[in-house]
């Protein structure tokens, strides 16, 4: 019972992760490979700094992309996907064919 | 770009659905075969009463299950997983075996 409760507690807290607005597209350009805020941001225009930045740091924090700094100068930060990270983008992939499908044929 | 919103739309409203509260569990009651209201009922008995009609209105509403009464005595009221929903329990599947997997190594 417990375990049940804290497997739905996750996956609650998984389906609310993939429903928050620009994670699916957060996660689709990282999926093309390691980026640079730069290149996210670019490839995602709507999207604001403000809300790239917080987004960014709840990725992290949930295990999905790490942020690797290369002390250079410039100083460079680079994202990229963790394993959980490009497992959900599997998941993130089912759901989107699924909603554009049905989408497609209206209700 | 307008199909791209919509698509986006659409993604998001399904998140949204299988991110609900009672969502998943419905859906994989109902992937057993048609059910009665009582029998979903007692398969998730922490539900309220109020709450699995709201659930069980949505989700017709969003074409994941039909209502079907025939008028016996008393009247029978079966509720079937539409086409659209055993294929949104495949991906409500996708998503609990990540969430599962990932709960199990911590944060």
């Amino acid at each position: 019972m417990d375990t049940e409760r804290a497997v739905c507690e996750s996956f609650q807290r998984a389906a609310q992760l993939v429903g928050q607005r620009w994670v699916p597209q957060i996660v689709w350009v990282l999926l093309g490979g390691p980026s640079r805020y730069s290149v996210v941001r670019t490839a995602i225009p709507e999207i604001s700094d403000t809300v790239l930045s917080d987004r960014l740091r709840d990725l992290e924090s949930a295990g999905i992309l790490t942020r690797a700094v290369t002390p250079s100068t410039p100083v460079l930060i680079e994202y990229s996907l963790t394993e959980r990270g490009r497992e959900l983008a599997k998941v993130i992939d089912g759901l989107a064919t699924w909603a554009d499908r049905w989408a497609a044929t209206g209700a």
